[in-house]
């Protein structure tokens, strides 16, 4: 596995970008700075749900240094990556509570501060939809009362007359039969909470709209400048060809940049500004208000039990709380829904979920696009069976996991499964089975291990393409959309590269992405890259390499057949003399003035099927697998729990680079703490009350526990070398790792995150 | 020809940059501000030959805003197109006026000026070689003792203990057996002055060095931005992956901006700013003593002639003085030299080219590359001959050119040869033969007519290479380094990519050269880029096709070999309604989530040989013929020439743009009407006396004479479209053709250029 059949791809290679970044030289897109360029901010709207009786700009139109001031009024258009339910700014009513409603740009900042303080907005007060399960009520108030005639894409399902923007349904054997056959019968409810992805670069967009070609270019620092520009073109009617979106490195994302998010705003501003660029950043305030959150969610699992521990039928219901407008929340409804029933073998799946919309904060992607919620309920439910039947949970999930060749609940017969070898890893890195000592469980202090596994699919279907050129000197020009947002993707598709074409690493330049001149990427989300792009690369290095086979063949004077090529070379295979590298054989055939040789590839995988109804895909291209075990401690007087040991096996195929690999591993489990014991958005009455870093707590480095990052590699037939991917899952697993963990430790099972000291608390007091 | 078998190729569509280029829009190189950007400047030699004793900057060093300065002595580096003869910044020696000794970059260009005015250079004068003559004698001081220890390409042909820095010979026939069969012989010499490229847009780079990454990023007005990395990566050392080029819109060329120019000064100077980019912007008087100019020349012809007037043998010596560094001096010398003999059927051919050092300024290439040189001393010298055998000129002309599958003098059978209806058409459109209305004749006007006609080589080897994307909208994206540089290639790439793809030609969206991104093309020079990148361009879009037929067959589920394409669209042979266009392909394709066909091409003609001394290709990809009518006015009291009329026939294989095409033969006439009449720098003890637009005279709107320009249609076999090139011969046959008529005007022979009223009025005088 990843030993020594490579020479590049396997090895633990030191990210490219490390020292550029260690030394704080990388240049954002919020340190971007154009000449003549504007500064833009919108004036959001202070109410869940308003009218807006009137909206009174003149003061601020006089303020000198004021360039564009744009209101909804001004603005027919509408945009949404699956329903077309958002106004670029808000006309006549607000749905949310941070719904940008005029825009403004200006010489600098402090002149738009100055302009949207003059700016007079008359509400009238609406009664605010607040809770998910009233909103989906018959006879609710509408949120989009004009929902149905919305356009929307194939992933939403809106139900007429309701504010559910689409409801998710998968049917796999027979649900009724199936609890008919069943000893027990457990029932239980779950909930997330809202979370921001709080990205270390905060979202931003530059906008320059020439008036004479009529061309757009942005400067986004978004992960899906492909699905921008498709969504940009249609939401203002624009030939897609005359969209530029450049994207410099990116600083976080976590899915909170994907799909349009601040480029509307700086694109409308820019057409009133005369091809001066306008650039718009958002406050950290900005992020957690009027940008995505990860929607709050319910999920209700009812599970019917063999006598002999196996789950015959699961029943899954999520209720998703998707806010004011739709954004991805039908597709991350879906997408949840593909894997909410878990990892396991189980005949007889009925799954539903129901995307509902609220005045409150739009939910958007968050790195794992569903998963993570689903894996927090279906993994304290496994917990809670465990226990009733008195099976060990490692056990008893190592008794029901899906194995090579099992059908899971898509119906697709799953392949490249290392979940048993990654429960086994995780649960022997914390001494599975080995009480904790007891010397820990001195005065309140008590002690427990839990754990949990997840599958995770990419997303399906999507394409990536790529483009390699070789230049006169050997050295390697990598073009492609791949985002690097910090994931360490130019230095593993780099590496893949070098393997194809036999030279080092650093002799691999990797392009910034630029839709003008960098090719088709659907997106760098759901751990789809390693995987799809790693796939187009290599096929367009081997476009390359038939190009080095036929320049041989020429030079050599003999036939294609008879010349053979790895590593970037080819040689005549009964003559090995007769041999070029890549270098010479750009020298060859280009000659003095020069040349490079350009291989190019789209990747789209053909096992993309579409149930009738389009809801469930029957197959994608590949499943993540991943477990991870917890140790705690959890102080029973102050309900404070202590991560001790945090372990995580991910099967990602085939590492192309370990280190890479240990590092997202590592990141993620600092990002699932947090969202396990003190992340939330705090709503109240439609309002968010904690929206900087005081009040929304994300874990430090000091909270950080042991880590134990593994690597699982089940090779991958379709993968590169065998790799699938890595981004998401090493989220999802965190929380019910470590709330099993706190059940083992005190016998409170919570089933609502975060597990802050209050709630864990009360769960005590009221067990005893 | 050209009429009903294209859709968009032949349509006289109006240039896609025209709108923003007349409304003073497009944002050339010079206008570009970075943030954070430094201003540099060189401190020139004002002496055409000296040592430098001592270079004392400490002052210049104290100044406030001043961030970088690099004397010579620092850089170990030297660079050359051809000759590596050229420091950066001179090192001990100075070898012509306007040569860079010390460069400064500051926080503004004031700032600039005021320390290279604190910079003390001390000289000692040498005794500057001025003339190629005395330069070319044995025991000549030399301009570059270290000639032979240079590298130099297999363009140069150095002669040891010389200033000859090459020696092009071309043997066709035998030239001492066709002197003894000819009645006549006839001899002659013929030279051409000193002249500029003139762009509206002076050179310019901006260059920024990241110490961290290693990475080199710079914006040129550069017409070979590959070939500038090329350079760069050789002299300095630098992997080609880690230079980055980018080209803005350029403000003309003309050969001015080709190979490195204002590079190296900016790029030493960033190397020592610490990433802040550095602009350097060339005043006009630098343009005309530190930049290039076009080398005079000498040229002396000699003809042998049959009783019948055929020309049998014609020997031909050219002396090209390319001033103090090589530049590409050897390759226009080459390039001349392959055409001297003009355009005519001559079975035994001598041609010789010296291209020597001076202490002058560089000569490098101006449009034509040593054609415009040549053809001014044959065409003169076919007037000469005319005359003495009583011969109309232009049925003299009409007895002695090549014809399709005439091998010309390198020995290439030639084709696609329109020469005879340039010729026919020019005269005619002058009314050839119908004597000037001597109503024009009155005191000292004097009338008269004349006639030139010439041919030109595409340089070779070189190749270009085309990326075409088509978007989900099917919109396309032309990918590809040609320059734009005010010749209207943009439109007529747009169009051939239009044609082959059936969308109209503002669907297509051109990008910006960058050498990371857009795929390399050798240069736009040479008249070359309709051809090479015209055959690019429609292999990239046959790459495109293939997929769509792909695809279509995938979809109607037939084999490929059933499905046929055509302008964008494919369909089942047998089933013609069963068809997809791009836009249906790509959506099948791809799905919701979008894609981009991806087309790529290399083209490399493969019609190149070279003889054994590798001085003379035997075969070129094509030549291009042209043939212009000048009718004149002569004032004989002041030597004043006024031309009425300029009539031009070009045979261009297939006009792509017809409008496009007569535009560049209006330009070319203007710029030759210059160069035959007014224009030349003026160098006085190596010092450049006329460094601004008031001394250095370019004939303006009121000089313009009634312009006939007409294209001649002669497809070429492999041109697209069969089309070749226009670009450069609309200078060529300019000034002889105009001397002619001033001949036929006055009766005296001119054949030293300009003819200026000093001169003409001198020739008059010394004839009466």
């Amino acid at each position: 596995m990843g030993e020594t059949q490579y020479q590049t791809v396997g090895q633990p290679i030191t990210r490219t970008d490390a020292k550029e970044k260690v030394m704080g030289r990388t240049i954002y897109g919020v340190d971007l700075v154009l000449p003549r360029m504007l500064y833009g901010k919108a004036l959001l709207s202070p109410y869940p749900h308003a009218r807006i009786v009137n909206v009174d700009t003149r003061a601020a139109r006089h303020l000198p240094g004021v360039k564009a001031i744009v209101t909804g009024q001004e603005l027919p258009y509408t945009y949404g990556s699956t329903i077309k339910d958002r106004p670029i700014l808000a006309r006549d009513i607000v749905r949310f509570a941070g719904e940008p409603v005029v825009a403004v740009a200006a010489v600098d900042l402090d002149t738009v501060e100055d302009a949207l303080s003059l700016i007079q907005v008359e509400y009238e007060e609406l009664p605010p939809l607040l809770d998910p399960e009233i909103a989906m009520e018959a006879g609710s108030p509408l949120v989009h009362p004009e929902l149905m005639s919305y356009s929307h894409s194939y992933a939403a399902r809106p139900i007429v007359n309701t504010n559910i923007c689409s409801h998710f349904k998968l049917r796999h054997g027979d649900i009724e039969a199936g609890f008919a056959l069943a000893h027990d019968i457990i029932e239980e409810t779950y909930t997330t909470q809202m979370v921001e992805q709080m990205c270390m670069e905060p979202h931003m967009a530059i906008a320059q709209a020439d008036p004479v070609s009529g061309r757009y270019t942005l400067w986004v620092n978004t992960a899906a400048p492909y699905i921008s520009r498709t969504e940009l073109a249609q939401a203002l009617e624009i030939p897609m060809k005359d969209i530029r979106i450049i994207v410099p490195p990116v600083g976080g994302s976590f899915g909170a940049k994907m799909y349009l998010k601040v480029e509307p705003i700086a694109v409308v501003l820019a057409q009133k500004t005369g091809n001066r660029p306008v650039k718009v950043v958002m406050t950290r305030a900005e992020e957690l208000t009027t940008m995505v959150v990860k929607g709050p969610t319910k999920t209700t699992l009812k599970s019917g039990l063999t006598k002999e521990g196996k789950i015959i039928a699961r029943q899954v219901t999520t209720i998703w709380d998707t806010g004011a407008y739709a954004d991805c929340g039908p597709r991350i409804s879906r997408n949840g829904g593909h894997t909410s029933a878990g990892p396991y073998y189980i005949p007889h799946i009925s799954i539903d979920g129901y995307c509902v919309y609220t005045n409150k904060n739009i939910g958007g992607a968050f790195r794992g696009y569903g998963v993570q919620e689903v894996s927090w309920a279906y993994e304290r439910h496994m917990e809670t069976i465990a226990h009733q039947l008195g099976i060990d949970p490692l056990e008893f999930r190592l008794r029901n996991i899906l194995q090579e060749g099992d059908e899971n609940q898509t119906g697709q017969k799953v392949h490249s499964v290392g979940l048993k070898e990654c429960l086994e890893k995780a649960a022997a890195a914390i001494e599975w089975g080995k009480p904790s000592p007891k010397s820990g469980e001195n005065g309140s202090i008590r002690r427990g291990k839990g754990i949990a596994c997840i599958h995770k699919a990419t997303g399906a279907p999507s394409s990536s393409s790529a483009i390699v050129r070789v230049n006169e000197d050997g050295t390697v020009g990598l073009l492609m959309s791949t985002i690097e947002q910090g994931q360490g993707s130019n230095t593993i598709l780099a590496q893949m590269v070098a393997e194809e074409l036999g030279v080092p690493t650093n002799a691999v330049a990797v392009s910034q992405p630029d839709t003008d001149y960098t090719p088709f990427d659907s997106s760098t989300t759901s751990s789809r890259s390693t995987f799809h792009m790693g796939n187009a690369i290599r096929l367009a290095c081997a476009d390359i390499l038939e190009q080095l086979k036929r320049i041989t063949a020429e030079t050599f004077q003999v036939t294609m057949e008879e010349v053979e090529s790895k590593n970037g070379k080819a040689w005549v295979r009964e003559k090995p003399d007769q041999v070029l590298n890549l270098k010479q054989a750009i020298g060859k055939y280009f000659g003095a003035r020069g040349g490079t040789l350009i291989g190019r590839a789209s990747y789209r995988p053909d096992v993309i099927a579409m149930d009738q109804d389009a809801q469930s895909p029957k197959a994608v291209p590949y499943y993540m697998y991943a477990a991870q075990a917890a140790e705690v401690e959890v102080d029973i007087e102050t309900g404070k729990v202590k991560v001790l040991r945090l372990s995580a096996a991910h099967d990602v195929g085939q590492a192309i680079n370990p280190v890479t690999c240990l590092q997202q591993i590592e990141g993620a489990l600092g990002m699932g703490l947090g969202g396990a014991l003190t992340e939330e958005v705090k709503v109240d009455a439609g309002i968010t009350r904690n929206p900087n870093f005081h009040d929304y707590k994300i874990p430090t480095a000091l909270d950080m526990p042991l880590f134990i990052p593994m690597i699982v590699e089940v090779p991958h037939r379709d993968g590169p070398y065998g790799a699938k991917g890595v981004g998401e899952p090493g989220l999802a697993p965190t929380a019910p790792a470590i709330a099993n963990a706190v059940y083992d430790a005190v016998g409170v099972a919570y089933n609502d995150l975060p597990l802050n000291p209050e709630r864990v608390l009360r769960g005590i007091k009221k067990q005893v």
